[in-house]
């Protein structure tokens, strides 16, 4: 398998149907693990990166996990193909930008991804679309006792798994639940739970990750401590605490627009329908955004000819990268802004509405 | 004939079809005059400006100059109806919002309007559509004769007729020609129109004429200064130099559009017919700054479902006034900009595109 084989399919992230999928987008574990006998890679030499690459490459391959991975070497690919992995959140933006020999290890159905030199020699994510942290977590567990029987991680028996930066040091454990959140943005709300968010300790990212800003409503919920905490407490903490309380929030302001705000609720919808389907040079970001009012407009069955599925291919398939790579050669900005509306238009033109 | 007669037909402003009707929307003709043995308006009581409209009144309905007009009493007018002339360009701002004794006499096909105690005792007034100056002059010339041979106005030796405000002594006219400037707005080219115009002591007005802004790109040129010219310089100046030279500017800054940033002049014209074919609201200033858009496009020939007499209904019943005397109530503002996009949507969608 290789890259070019995820092109024409939406990968975990962005699939329909999942579990408070009105709001819950995708839910990602990640753990950090280091190879003992190596050191941090702030002071590993070249050579002793390509070590721990060949060690973690021959591991993940032995290790009995149950899913077949291919291996896409980061350091050797074409920078479009390094976006469109970011952009498929397969791997980190530092990742992709990042210098040396380095790496993933891919699930044929993007489920799992294992970079390899990240921060940490190793930092293994499960992902899976709406809200679905068990099975994330189970997955995880899996794949990290698996590689463990395999190679020896760098581990204190009173801190836990030892990480290149202290805030990971412990289970090395990171919960990220991805969240549509239009209507808190809509009507200020968010102010509130970002708020509050603070508060708790999580950290509140844009789409992709360490860095980004929030773009287009998506917000990425995360935990910053992992010590003194088990990753059952954490796990738990996210799926019975803080998203439950994030959804109900969204789920009743979009009642409350509904109730009180409707016309100024269609109106942005609509809006976002009319200039998608009509503009002839896009941005990403306004593409991003607009995409975002019709996203809510489907949920809600305020737009009923739209499905969210199209929507979702909007959101990947419109990325810079995603855009050059289905043309096959690299665009400028200006030549992708056009490819993107044109992308946009030829998809909603398929789901023509009923004069409203 | 009433008001209400005017409502359904899109009167002569904004009929379609002119010469020049690319750029021109409409040429306009006003003379000012005065009745001899009357005080100036500043000076003159309730009683004189009864007086005068009586007087006025009964030299129009006995004067012959060929067209039938009915009459309108501005003072008692709902003020819905007031701002309704206003929006179909038959009285002045100033005349709609000003107060004691006054009205207009109408031709029924709106092509004249007479209105009695504006600024001054008496403002004939002749619009057609396109650049049509000639045929305004004509029949203006023939009103104010046969006005003329009933009741005597105010008129020196050597200043000409006697007005109000000085700067309208001598021929009391003015010629105003409306302009569809969105090219020269796009390219930000309007600035030298401007500064060139000032330099000319041309008045540069928006839509409703003094003290309104250019909206829509929409410019309302006319001359300011009437006083030691005749009535056919002054005409014949707008006629053979200032209009075409304007005209000319703006065709030819459409064409480089065309040639050089087809892209860009595309996005703008169908954002402006996709919001306007979605949006749920909208204010009256939007509106108009879309439906500008819009007629760029189909006079350009982009968008080619939509004609431009569509276009046209929509800058006229998508006015407050408009939109309140079809519906037959007052509305707030939020209502009324339901009602504008409602209005909006139902007569593009009767003209749906081929998907392009």
């Amino acid at each position: 398998m290789t890259i070019e084989d995820l092109l024409h399919s939406p990968g975990e992230w962005l699939k329909t149907g999942g579990n408070l999928g009105d709001v819950v987008v995708s839910s990602r574990i990640r753990l950090a693990r280091n190879l003992n006998g190596f050191h941090f890679l702030t002071k590993a030499s070249a050579a002793e990166r390509r070590d721990i690459v060949r060690t973690l490459c021959e591991a993940i391959n032995s290790a009995q996990f149950g899913i077949e991975t291919f291996y896409i070497d980061v350091e050797k690919a074409d920078p479009i193909d390094r976006q469109f992995l970011v952009e498929r959140q397969l791997i980190s933006r530092q990742h992709g930008e990042g210098e040396g020999s380095r790496g993933v290890a891919i699930g044929a159905t993007e489920q799992i991804s294992l970079m390899i030199n990240e921060e940490d020699h190793l930092r293994m994510q499960v992902l899976r679309h709406g809200m679905d942290l068990d099975a994330a977590w189970n997955q995880i567990a899996t794949i990290d006792a698996a590689l463990e029987a395999t190679v020896e991680f760098a581990f204190h028996e009173q801190y836990g798994y030892l990480t290149a930066c202290p805030t990971n040091v412990g289970t090395g454990l990171r919960v990220s639940v991805m969240l549509h959140l239009p209507a808190l943005k809509i009507t200020n709300e968010i102010e509130k739970v970002l708020r509050a968010a603070k508060d708790m300790r999580l950290a509140v990212r844009g789409l992709y990750g360490e860095g980004t800003e929030a773009l287009g409503d998506f917000f990425q919920v995360s935990n910053q401590v992992t010590l003194g905490r088990s990753e059952e407490e954490i796990v738990t903490d996210f799926k019975n605490n803080v998203i439950p309380s994030i959804v109900r929030y969204e789920q009743e302001t979009r009642k409350a627009l509904r109730n009180d705000r409707l016309t100024a609720l269609d109106d942005k919808i609509w809006r976002a329908f009319g200039v998608l389907s009509n503009a002839r040079a896009i941005s990403s970001e306004e593409a991003l955004f607009l995409l975002s009012h019709l996203r809510l407009g489907t949920v809600m069955e305020r737009i009923k000819h739209i499905d969210l599925g199209v929507i979702n291919d909007l959101f990947l398939f419109t990325q810079s990268a995603h855009l050059q790579k289905r043309c096959g050669k690299r665009l400028d900005g200006e030549q992708r802004s056009i490819l993107r509306a044109d992308y946009i238009r030829e998809r909603l033109a398929k789901a023509q509405p009923s004069t409203n």
